[in-house]
């Protein structure tokens, strides 16, 4: 087996610029064709440098997932960004010194939250009405029109609080393994997204209907219900995603390597320094119903390539990772030796780290 | 519902001195009661500020988990850590830092680890045998002594590694929800390790046997087997270890304190900000076998105190938490407040949170 490209010595996230590039080249292109805003979710990465690849290739307005995540990106100079969480109004401060920068949006869902926006706000802030499409998350549900109807009369006649439409994050397409289902839901929620724009057009001509999912967007390709779409897992994709079926294998832009510290013949596992403080504890189910918290690549010339299936990590603890392996795989791999390991939710490992590293070992900054 | 201890805008972790120094000495005095030696773990709380509590209680000895966290603690002072993870062969000039400064411990499990060691070693460490006494992670089989006597006896001839004795992880005890089956794991690990020591100790009259779980150390008395003991976890503890039976209620020592940012009457739950990259996605499982992410406290005039048992996080995506709540509590709170949760593992928690902070407010670094 190749060595990694370049010397390694803790856990490590490595990235393949080329294939994120690709990723939002692909999502870019798709947009346009449906003539959409493509507003992607910066909270995948949460990398400065990272963002100005998306600045590069067009990307004008982002998504943030916190306001703390906004400010980062707006000392970065992103000049439009919407914070697709539920205001939260014990932040006034920080809220005030964005909108005095920048152009920001918030979501709100109840009329409490409007309320202390009201009072405390010094500039102008745009606001999204947020809709709950079924995914039970968070949002207005779609059919409690007297709520909806409630909420955008008062944006009417606010000073500060600026209307901007209904935005929604279709979260239940995460459950799906099949086209057909992302499919239905997709169609469910521009459905319902539509009805709502139906009924508040003649008063908000511009009124911007906003969906945000990976699966629907990556495995789709007609959309001219929207206006916007706020996808973010795309740019680095991962197993669940692959599970799902919105990417495959070598559209995954990332890898953790691992150093193996231990072998275990009896069990045919080695041991990883790479646990649940680097990959997260989440996971996927395997065909016969265990659990699947990452899987095993190999190095190549240009980067890596999956492994057999039957090579995965079964468990993870605080810093440890246990790897399955074939017992080919096994008699390849010694103690010292780094390994590639394809993580099951970018976005949650990607938080964990401090930083990345390009495949000729830059450090790419958060 | 009281206000909480100061005011909050942001999830924080919030932790209560009293019940933390309370904790550290209920088992200082058990590893006295037992002439052990008590060498805490520090990868669940990982604060130099934390560390000096246990310091002004008498403690002179710790573990990390891995070399970067005896670095971290080493620049505090600590003169004696044990790095309890498979030595990673590919940080040696770590460990030759380490080792020109302080006291230090690694473990070996694997010939070519100590190969690695007797070939770059630039100062003398110590090293304990790993032995799997049952959980399946790492270390050498109890049972496989070829193996063992083969590591014991290359150690007995290397000037530059000196073998320490033998350690365990039970962690299977993590698994248990009742006293005899942590009572069983106890004396099967014990039993396990004193087979060992009775083969080595005519050569080796001063080995060491460490043992390291939190619910046996916490549920039981007696521990004369063993010369030495690093639970880590006792510290803080959290609903994980309240479900084994390690704590109560009263001696859990921190909450993520969060935000209400939104309420939906129809499925009586709240939206909180506090997510997975606040509490991490370890769960327990409910009695209806259903997941549970954290469950709801009410703050006190001296700290917080649990709520009923139907009040708990029964989702949480990377910023969201769903909080499901019975009817009279759902009145109570509000957009804007800031409710208690107690963490399902306080390690994971501690891990994600860049800081903590006192109940008076101030912060504790880390």
């Amino acid at each position: 087996m190749l060595a990694p490209p370049f010397p390694i010595e803790l856990p490590s996230l490595l990235i393949d610029e080329r294939i994120c590039r690709k990723n939002i080249r692909r999502m870019l292109q798709k947009a346009k064709a449906n003539q959409l805003i493509l507003r992607p979710h910066f909270k995948t990465h949460h990398s400065v440098e990272i963002g100005r690849w998306f600045r590069e290739e067009g990307v004008q307005a982002i998504t943030c997932s916190s306001l703390l995540m906004a400010e980062h990106f707006a000392s970065d100079d992103w000049q439009d960004i919407t914070v697709a969480f539920p205001v939260n109004v014990l932040e006034m401060d920080r809220i005030n010194r964005l909108a005095a920068k920048i152009q920001l949006q918030v979501l709100v869902e109840a009329t409490e939250s409007l309320d202390a926006l009201e009072k405390e706000l010094k500039h102008p802030v745009g606001a999204f009405v947020k809709i709950d499409v079924g995914a039970g998350r968070s949002g207005i549900l779609w059919d409690d029109t007297a709520a909806i109807d409630q909420l955008v009369q008062r944006l009417a006649h606010s000073p500060k609080v600026q209307f901007k439409g209904f935005l929604t994050h279709a979260g239940h397409s995460y459950k799906s393994r099949d086209r057909s289902t992302v499919q239905t839901i997709y169609q469910q929620t521009s459905t319902r997204l539509q009805a709502l724009k139906d009924r508040h057009q003649s008063n908000w001509p511009h009124l911007i209907l906003s969906a945000g999912d990976t699966p629907c967007f990556s495995q789709l390709d007609h959309f001219v219900e929207l206006d916007e779409i706020r996808p973010g897992n795309f740019v680095f994709y991962d197993l669940m995603q692959e599970q799902i079926g919105s990417c495959t294998f070598d559209d995954i832009a990332l890898v953790l390597a691992c150093p193996v510290v231990a072998r275990h013949a009896h069990r045919q596992e080695l041991v990883l320094y790479g646990g649940a403080v680097h990959f997260s504890k989440e996971y996927i189910l395997r065909a016969d119903g265990s659990k699947n918290f990452g899987r095993l690549a190999e190095w190549t010339e240009g980067g890596w390539s999956p492994l057999p299936e039957d090579n995965y990590l079964r468990a993870v603890s605080q810093e440890h990772g246990l790897l399955k392996v074939t017992p080919s795989v096994f008699s390849q791999l010694s103690v010292g030796s780094v390994v590639p390991i394809l993580p099951i939710h970018s976005c949650l490992s990607a938080n964990l780290m401090p930083h990345y590293h390009a495949l000729d070992g830059q450090r790419i900054s958060k």
